[in-house]
């Protein structure tokens, strides 16, 4: 399927150490492009790399930011020369309260709302700008409901581009203002996000020089997440957890991750230790949970209905690799009511001061629900992945928590108060 | 004014390079403690180093964080065998788009949005619970509409400590919801900010146990601002900016980013090149521009009226010092109205994807009217200081920015809508 079939015959692209497109279900290799599905079965087509040089110091010598793993990355090597986002590096926390809470006896938090939109959308948005210029785009698209809107339209205006951004006209004012406010053109949608996302796809075929970010230059955008992986066994002194827990959406994050940690033990920057990747999804969209306790290799889709909307990809277009990384490695997948995911927040934000969207509050949930149940070891080193930031879905902890105490501006009210509530 | 008086009088205090508390008015040392009014003459104390031993090697090797700079602030030298937040060493990109838009040859941003709560309040606050912890205190607490709020209840959350966080019970439930969700004890205080505040020196003063940030130990506490001024030195390659502007609400943040950098000159850390360094206000809240525009060394306090609400210090503290270093740097103090703080916090996101938060605004809406007024040099390197998040100040653009068009989900309805729009 190539959708700009002018590019597709170039040879002379700097993706960096990227050398083609391999098909995920057939093997079929193809030649670098603005390609996203197989010209023989149409499976989906990922970066295949060949990689050269890349050391602990290399890395280590790069910029702070996934920049820094420039050359794991199918983006080129002046990447930094042109303007992008620099995301990542973001903080890894020994989280030793939420541990103690969880009953886990070594814990760390990757807290990804450091990024410049407060998601891990802007690692997957950069590397996607950053091949976009490179295969001849000059427009960075998305069909989105919120992290990817805001993230392509602060990318795009950082890069100077014009971007086109759909969503559907439902969505929260607080949305629509935080990807209005970067310019560029937002389109509201009358209808559902499957009626977006179909729209999308019909537009990239029909724009050569648009690209949907998730949609024609995927294969380029899914590699961002690689860098989350990256930056877990470096930021833990260069080795592998024993566990970490993936919120699952389409699929791609886990599977990137897994891929990320499998690359850094091959090229010898890591042992390679084992290590088990979970799932974690909201029970209102668990068509991979399902799957998986069903011991199915078909994911089912289902109609979203859970307030961990980043999360609420009902049809995730990764997820039997999802089920395949999970299994292969002796993880599991786990889901957690609405109610659950607001108490996985707010136990986040009360033991270590991280405020998550929802999207974090499943991933805190499932790491307790998974413990409870056996599958997550209390005894192994384990790493939750929190992806995105509370501000943007205030909704769910509205109504939840509020002030301790309202009292007149006097000390021995403050006082009073005190001896009542504390 | 010995709030701890048992503790004030221990030597054995492990502050770092921290020596003593220096008087600002008259010079007179006293022992580090918690303290924060001169004994002599009631001006206010900070704090005095002896600084051994640190080079850029030191610094680059450290952790990726303000901890990289613990060997120049008020802290134990193992700062980071306690559970703190890990603020700083935000981005500063080259701002290419912003500067052609401003008419300045080269420009830098420095997007504080990045750290755990989203403001350079993180800083101030991680340097504030370590010393506090030092000084024996158990409880932190603070006076706040917003940022701050956020800042001490994520980071008492994280160190396991409890808090007291005071707030006007008028305030926005967002920014209620924002601070609540970390837990700890929040006072909604009847009252205004200035009775909020007065409550909290007077709590102060009653719980020996219970370290305001910005009341009891605020001589700590402003040290950290330092860092904003070490990491663009840093992130500059180690050397000084022409040309800084910074927003003004105490003034303290201006004042130690000055401090930075005379003390990285001083230690051969960079290059000893001149700088001037600019103030920036709202006009509703603008004491100091306007002592800086009639010559006075006093600044007159006023009654705040502006949407920049974290810049809203009708009487600010450090005043008199911004004015000495904007003086002595050959700066200048502007003011911007709250039209133009919308307009300067738009032109960033347009230009550069960041969004800022009303403050932001400021800052970028000042440094245009300085260069109009040919204060700031167009031809000298400059950095603007942008210290919060947009997300928190959503109703300043709310009403202004919106989608660009609402269409039927059809590509021909797109099509139109870009032909339109476009």
């Amino acid at each position: 399927m190539t959708l700009t079939a002018d590019l597709a015959a170039t040879t002379a692209l700097d993706l960096g150490p990227a050398r083609a497109l391999s098909c995920r279900e057939c093997g079929h290799r193809t030649a670098l492009a603005a390609e996203f599905a197989c010209p023989h079965c149409f499976g989906p087509l990922e970066v295949a790399y060949e990689f050269t040089g890349i050391t602990r110091d290399s890395i280590e010598a790069g910029p702070k930011s996934i920049w820094r793993y420039r050359h794991l990355l199918p983006v080129p090597g002046d990447v930094q020369s042109h303007p992008n986002t620099e995301p990542g590096l973001t903080r890894l926390i020994e989280a030793d309260r939420l541990a103690a809470a969880l009953g886990v006896r070594k814990l760390w938090v990757k807290d990804d709302t450091g990024n410049p939109t407060h998601s891990f959308k802007d690692r997957v948005v950069a590397v996607a700008l950053a091949a976009a210029r490179e295969l001849g785009f000059t427009v960075l698209c998305c069909p989105s409901t919120g992290n990817l809107a805001n993230a392509v339209a602060a990318a795009a205006a950082r890069a100077g581009w014009d971007s086109v951004v759909l969503i559907p006209s439902s969505l929260e004012k607080a949305k629509i203002l935080t990807t209005a406010v970067y310019g560029g053109t937002l389109l509201a949608v009358d209808g559902t996000y499957d009626d977006v996302n179909r729209l999308a796809t019909e537009l990239a075929a029909d724009h050569e020089d648009w690209a949907f970010v998730n949609v024609n230059v995927r294969p380029y955008y899914a590699e961002g997440s690689k860098t989350l992986g990256y930056e877990v066994a470096e930021q833990l002194g260069w080795r592998l957890p024993e566990q970490i827990v993936v919120p699952v959406a389409s699929g791609s994050q886990l599977t990137k991750v897994d891929k990320g940690f499998t690359e850094f033990a091959t090229l010898g920057l890591v042992e390679p230790t084992p290590y088990r990747v979970f799932g974690a999804q909201a029970t209102g969209c668990s068509p991979v949970a399902k799957a998986f306790e069903d011991g199915h290799d078909v994911v089912t889709p289902v109609r979203p209905d859970t307030i961990a909307r980043s999360l609420a990809i009902g049809n995730p277009a990764d997820g039997p690799y999802v089920l395949d990384v999970v299994r292969r490695t002796g993880g599991a997948i786990g889901h957690v009511s609405d109610e659950e995911v607001v108490e996985g927040i707010r136990l986040l934000a009360r033991t270590e001061g991280v405020f998550a969207e929802t999207a974090g509050g499943v991933t805190v949930a499932t790491a307790k629900k998974l413990l409870e149940a056996g599958a997550l070891d209390p005894d192994a080193e384990t790493v939750l992945l929190i992806t995105g930031d509370g501000l943007k879905t205030l909704d769910a902890v509205t109504d939840r928590v509020g002030p301790t105490a309202t009292v007149p501006s006097t000390s021995k009210a403050v006082r009073e108060a005190l001896a009542q509530h504390g």
